[in-house]
Parts: C-alpha cells; sequence; structure tokens
C-alpha cells in the first residue's frame, strides 16, 4: 500500500492547487492528505500531497518526468518521496546519550520508519549501546588539528552506509561549512535551550544564572552559523527556585529527546518544507 | 476583500478535490486556505476551501446553485459561509462573570469578529456589565416550573435580534431539546472540568475530593444529552496539594475563558466540522 | 482572622528554623505556612512562614521589636508584613488595555486582594474603562523632553493615593533610575516575549521573523537595565506557520494577562523575594 | 555527606514545628530543607524536614527512638529515612517495554537512585533487555487459574531480592488484594489516562472515539480498588482529529514513561505522603 509524497514551493497563482490535483486525479490516483499554505508576505505557495499508488498510472520513476510540465509552468521547487522507502539515518552523539537510546528504542518499536545503520561519535562512551542494539560504531576523536581529517572520514562513512540524513544527538562538536553543504538540511540537531535564547555553550548554565521559570529545547536544521538553521520544533518546561543546575539538567534532557525524536519523524515522514530560514510544518 | 468558504464532508472517493479545486479555478478564484481530512475509520472525507471572491465568475447568491452538480454527484453535506458576513453572537450567562467579560473584551478589541447585541441571564449580576460595554440585557429568572415559559421569551428575543449563534458563557441552566434542536450546532457550552472526567455539577469540588494533579476545562456543542456534546477544544493546568478549593476556581476560570473563546473563535472563523459526536478543527 | 507573614534571608546557619519557630510557638502562635529554601552556592537561607495572630501575645506594632534580637543575631534581611493589610496598586497603561481589563476584573471579582484607586496612562484610550470601574484616571502624555517633568507628576500621584506597588501593562514608556529607585521590586512589568530572547522592542515581530515555534511572556521586576530585572513568571505557547503576525499577538496577549496577573497575585501574597536579580517564589 | 528523613502526619497543633526544629538543632543538625502543609479540612499536619548527619549527636540506630516522645506527644504518624541508603526497585512490565526502557536507562544514568535487581513479566518480550541491563529476569505467565501461584512465586522473588517497591511499568495483570497488601503504598502503576476519565481496559480508543483534544497520562499507588489509589502524578498532551489511534498511543507512551518516572523518583526520595486517597509531594 505504497504512496507518494509531493512537496512543493513556488511563487503563488491561481489554478496550482487545481492543477496538481488534476495529475492526480486523471492518472486515477486517490489523494489520502493534502495540506497547502500561502505565506503572504513574499506570496509563496506551499503543498503536501500524498496519494495512493494502487491503480496509478504512471510507474513510480515516470512521475518525476511526466509532471515536470508543470514544475515548469509555476517555477516550483519540487521534491517527490515514496512512502516504502526507509531512510537510513546516521546518529553523531558525544558523552551524553540519552537521545541516541531515545532514538534506538523508538525506531525498534516501530515508531521512526528508518533504520539506523551506524552511529558515529567523538567518544566511546556510546559504543556498549550500540553493540545492543545491533549498530555498527566508530570513533572518531576530534582535537584541535584533525577536524578536516576526521570528517573526511565520516563522510567516507556516511557514503559506504548509504546515509540519507543525520542526527545531531547531544554531539559536541562543530561541523565544518563543506561538511553542512553535503547534507544541506539533512542534518538535524538538539540544541538544549528555547533558542534564540542560550545560543552557545552551556545553555542549562546561562538559564540557572538567569533565574528564568521555564527552560526549552530546539531542533534545527545546521546551518553554517551556530544554532541559527530553521528551528523544526521546540517545547518548554516549568522550573522553579529549588531545582539545582542538575535538576534544571535532567528536566532538559526530557524535552530533548522528545524535541529531538518529533524532529526526526516529521523528517523522516517528509512534513517538513524549509523557506527563509524557517520551517513549514505539514501535519 | 471578501472570500468564500466551503464546508464539505462526504463519502471518500477519486477526484473530489480535483472537482473542488477545479470549479474554484476555472471561475477565476484563488484559493487561500484548503485543508483536507480522511477519516479512515469511515472513509469519510472533510474539505475547508476559502478562496477570494475578488473577479469570481459566479456573483456570491449564484454560488451556491453552480455549486449544486458537485453536491450530488459526491453526496456533500456542505455548507457556504462568505467572511464580510459578522455573525451576531448571544451570550447566556449566570452569576459568574469571567467568561462574559471576556467574549465582550475581546469582541470589543476585534479578536472575535462577530456582534454581541445581547446578553440573557438568570441572574442580575451582569447588568452592569452589559451597560458599560453597551449591550441589551435581558433576565429571565428560571424556576422550576417555568422553564419553558422562559425558553420561548428567549427564543423570541434570539430571533428579535437576528442571533446566530449562543454562547453559554457558565450558563447554570440546561436546555430543553427543542431550544437545543432550533440551534443545532450552533450552542457553545464551556464545561469547568477535563471531560469525561466529572460531568455534572460541581466538578471542580470533585477534583479537588479525587486529588488530581491537573484541572482542566472543555468547550463543547450542547446536545440533549448532558456534558455529551462534541467536544471543540479542551485545555488543562496543574495543581497542586497546596491549592485550597478556592485556588482550584481561580485557577480554572482562566482555563474556562481561554477555552471558550478559542472554541468561539473556530466557530465564528467556520473552522469546525461536527461528525459522528467529535469535530474536525481546520486549522 | 488576621495572619502575620515573616519574609526572610540570611546568611545559613544551623538553629535558624528552630529559632523563628520557637519564637512564634512562646508566643502563642499557630504557624499556618512554612517554607524555606538553602541556596546552595552562596550559602544564603530563605524563609517565609506566616502565622495566626487570633491569641499571639505580642501586639502587632511590637512584633517587629521583639523579632529585633534575632534579626541581629543572623544578620537576617526581614520583612514582616500582615494579612488584613490590602495593598494599593497603581495600574500604568499605554494604548493596549487587555492586561488592565483583567487586574481590573480579577481585582473585582476578589482574586486579586489589592484596591486599584489609580490609572495612568500616556494615552486616552483606557479613560472609559477606568470609568467603568470607577477608578480614577491620568493621561501624563510622555514625549521625548518631559520625561522627567510627567514622572515629577506621577510621583506626586502615586503618594496622593498611598500607592504601594505599580503594575505596568503594557506600559510602553521607559522610566528613569530615579522613578525605579523610589519603587525598588515594587514595580512589575509584563514583557510580551519569553525572556532573555526578544528583549527590547517588537518582540513578537522578532519571533515571527526568527520562525520559532512557542512564543512567551515574562513578568519581572524593573530595574534600571531595561528588560533584565528579576523573572518573577514567564509562561509560553504553541505557534505554527500558519499564524500570521496579528496571530502571534492575540495568542500572545493571553499569556501577557495571565502571567502579569500571577506576579501581581503573588506580590500582593508576600511569596516573593529578590536576591542575585533572581527571584524565590514560595507557593 | 547522609542526610535523614522525617516524613511526617498528625492533628494539627501550635508548637509542632517548633518541637521537631529544636530536636534537630539541640542534637547538633543543620536542617537543609523543611517543607510543611496544613490540611484545613481535616486539620491535619505534614512535614518533610531533612537535615544533615553530620556531626548530628544521636547515632543513626538511635534517632528513631530519641524521637518517640514527639511521636506520642502529638500522635504523629512518622517515616524516617536516611539519604545513603539506595532501594531495590523491581519492575513489573508485560509486552510494552518503553517505560521499562525508561527506567533501566534513568537509573544508569543516575537519575533515578536506586537499584534495579530484578524485572518481572507474564511476557517474555522484555528478556533481551534485561541482559543488556544485566538485571535478572523471571517470567510467571498468568492465566485464569494461576495467578495466585504465580504470585507466591513472585512474593518469594521478591523477598530474595530485598525489594523495597515495585514499578508497574505498563504491567497488564490486576494484583490481588493480598499481594497489594503486603506492598501498601509502595507499587507505582502507570494507567494511560488522564484519571479518572477512561479507567480500566483501551483507555487510549476510549478517548480516541470520545473525541477528546487532550489525552493524559497517570501515576498512582496501587490499592484493592482499580485505577482508583492515590494520584502522585498526572500530565497530558495535545491530540487533534488528524491523529489516528496509532498517533495517540504514540504520543501516550511519552507521557506514560515520563509520568511513571517522576512517580518513582519522588518516591525514592521520600517526597510523597498519602492520606484521604490523596497525596501530599513535598518540592
Amino acid at each position: 500500500m505504497e504512496n507518494a509524497i509531493l512537496l512543493i514551493s513556488c511563487p503563488d497563482r491561481k489554478g496550482i492547487t487545481a492543477s496538481i490535483a488534476n495529475f492526480i486525479y486523471k492518472n486515477n490516483g486517490n489523494i489520502e492528505h493534502a495540506d497547502q499554505h500561502i505565506d503572504k508576505e513574499t506570496h509563496t505557495f506551499f503543498m503536501r500531497v500524498e496519494w495512493a499508488l494502487k491503480g496509478f498510472k504512471i510507474p513510480k520513476d515516470k512521475i518525476y518526468s511526466k509532471f515536470m510540465p508543470l514544475i515548469r509552468k509555476y517555477s516550483m521547487k519540487c521534491q517527490l518521496h515514496f512512502t516504502n522507502y526507509v531512510p537510513n539515518m546516521a546518529v553523531f552523539v558525544s558523552q551524553y546519550t540519552h537521545c541516541l537510546y531515545d532514538l534506538l528504542i523508538r525506531t525498534k518499536e516501530g515508531q521512526l520508519n528508518c533504520n539506523i545503520p551506524i552511529i558515529i561519535s567523538n567518544h566511546s562512551s556510546a559504543r556498549k549501546i550500540a553493540k545492543d542494539f545491533s549498530v555498527d560504531f566508530f570513533e572518531t576523536p576530534i582535537q584541535k588539528d584533525n577536524r578536516l581529517t576526521q570528517e573526511k572520514k565520516q563522510l567516507s562513512l556516511l557514503k559506504k552506509y548509504n546515509i540519507d540524513f543525520i542526527a545531531l544527538a547531544r554531539y559536541m562538536r562543530i561541523l565544518s561549512p563543506a561538511f553542512i553543504k553535503s547534507f544541506r538540511n539533512k542534518i538535524i540537531n538538539i540544541h538544549h535551550s528555547f533558542l534564540p535564547a542560550f545560543a552557545g555553550s552551556s545553555p542549562y548554565k546561562k538559564a540557572y544564572k538567569k533565574g528564568v521559570k521555564i527552560i526549552g529545547a530546539t531542533s534545527h536544521y545546521v546551518t553554517e552559523k551556530l544554532d541559527q538553521g530553521p528551528i523544526i520544533e521546540q517545547d518548554t518546561i516549568r522550573i522553579n527556585h529549588r531545582d539545582s543546575l542538575d535538576d534544571i539538567i535532567t528536566k532538559g534532557q526530557d524535552l530533548e529527546r522528545t524535541v529531538l525524536s518529533r524532529a526526526v519523524k516529521w523528517h523522516i515522514e517528509r512534513k517538513i518544507l524549509v523557506y527563509n530560514n524557517k520551517t513549514v510544518i505539514f501535519d
């Protein structure tokens, strides 16, 4: 029971929805989900449409080319996905393992429709966990001088394992612009603060010093500007004066794993469109 | 800059979205919002579509009849609305006035696109408030024996003031089936609990006795079964052992007014479809 | 049924709690609430203790002097309050009136145990509201050159009306250091963002541009540094890509009034201690 | 750096706090946390006090007997605990393993200060997980006729492993009154609904049918009445019409593990007092 998904953005004009719906209907597809959004500031049209391929007249490998006239007509940016494809996610992790565990368990339990063939870390602390979940583990310790060498090694691993996208599950190293460029809008980071508050290092400590009454976590696509990429999801939790820094960290970690896993889920389900350094999340 | 809105439900079939989008496109309408949903259990198709009337070829008063062939073809239940029509809301209230105040202020500040020409109460406590906001006020005290007589009077007032829908803003009298029937899916109640928990009277007291750690409020359309109508919106807030019954009531009242005003807003914006004693809320 | 309240902070030592509890017990007081907190970083002891004055052996006007030996012994900072005293709150407001309305209604309904004898504004938009609630209203329009003159007038009004503390209910003018100094920790502001994110002007616009998925509001005591004073309360609400700037403002205003009213309530109930530019909130 | 904790409830009288604080002070203890609460309906006094044992004049094993005169004087119910004692928790589980994983990971990472020496299940699905975390695993499948036999076996295992308390981590079997009696207020269940709504079986299905807009989870101590024991913690999450039953289950599972782990944490930290089938949670 495979479905096809089109993710489309283009300048707004009359007739776009009708054209897309007709394309699907005339080829005997049944739309299961359709959601559109118009950004009134920039007059941009966004759409996610998902239809059943059962009985669809165009074979999968011809859909994109058959749809091409509409792409040209409306100057669309367009992605085509199929729900039977299970993407490969690499998880990058440092010494904190709560987010890694969360992704592994959700994947095992079928909540995240992806494979995790590889875990990459600058620490050894996740090695045993990788083994328990039968995932290959590679340690690429990064010091001052060897980042580019290690990234080269990482990129070669990502290629070898056919990695589609990366989750930085509290990975505490900054990626080079070249690395980011090769996985544009395909690297999901979890930052342990309510961005744009407390960007950079030690956000929990900063929150504690500031005396905020609520802390947060933010998942975003990684761009060249640290902690400035398009925000995918955020959540918050209440703290009070009794909470020590350790209590805050514990509460925050619950947020981190929830927020990261939602972002990963929506990425897998092709529900995210990036524009203007912001995201449209279709639901 | 008027828009038209179609709210549609029908058995799911191929081509419904295409047919609707074509109807709008061929008559030179530009879709501003389109949202659909398919209930997989009952194979029901739901859609809310809103398009700009500027340049639309069909005059307003002919749209429904021109759309009729599609209604017949797909066995649609269909509502047609226009955004320039500002509906008239009656507010029913008893002695608590926080929800009434909230609706009056939001209407005055333009958050709720409706008129409030009339307030009806079984108490006199809201009389001064009605006067401050220049709204007509009628007191229809209801005792054991006079409910139907008073309802007759109320219905006559609602007719006189061209009332489109009713908000029960903590109105503590039960409406008769006949009254409800004459405003089917047009009476919005706020119940001061997280339904289905604590239906009926004194929900805060019951919550206090039970020792729950969170309380809630629920807005729903009124049906013949007390507190059992289709739920429109709910929200919750945390309490603890220090909260007295009075504290719980105070916290709960904040929920009540927020939850009621959201339901009223969505009703005005034609974002609610009722089916199977549940609601679809388009957003 | 009057109670006395002591709010105490001092360097932590053995025996403080025992000394305070003994002082109350030996003079025949019954403790109704007692809550303490120790800041482990600075080794500071904080306590709020409330006891029934019925049968208490020391008359109200002698309690402080009789307690003085303990203040000296432990180098306490100490406030003594009585629950029968109803404080006078001045509300400062500009053109937005939702927070003003909220404070007036809560006070009228008995949720806030204070008087509001005066509203001060740099606009005329709240004049009618003040009249409806029988509160004196003064317009002190502030332009570039006249701030200090107008503040002098305001301070004179605050004195005349025996004002104990001030709520800035979306008051859009910056107070001078001299003004702030004369009401140290007695001016409560509501800022319409989740501080420290989006301090300064137009926070909703900044949040919209940034593409955050959650917005917030923050109440804090006013200090000389703009939007940097000790945070009393914060709350957040979820937004999404469909929310226009206007939608964000509407959602945010619900937060503003809730968060401001909580801060005012706790201030009235003497539940707030300020230290290190942070707050302890006893509950 | 060991602390002692007293958990006290008794009829309210003057002088209780002073007596307890004096007992600790005169024996050279330093109070680190003290929190009290008075239930005004039943005139009951509740207190949790924690003090440093360093320098305390009474040896640990004599504290209770030295405190006995105060217990008698005020008719206290009293528990004495020491923070260096790490309790043994047994986890009962059926086929769903997300809560089990959560407890194991939090314990491993030091968030829960307990040991998990044993997992008991009526299924085999957790066997591999138990092995990965080096925990002994016992399968006690329960059918119609063998509950009491299997419970006897379970009780014998709990004794052998010196179990202090039990977490029912989505354990889908009902315990006998005799079993419950032997672990009174020491069995923590997680129910996958916002109690008292949707008690009993299949709460997510019931919530889906009802069309609620928010779902919840509830942790409580187990009593003889199914899903009626004193509530320790609850939390809620928003759902909408797009959420299928599977989506609701996924969202709910996030609540379940968070809510259960908080209850377990507070139980370990001796922050819970049960009275009147409700709980006081000291924070």
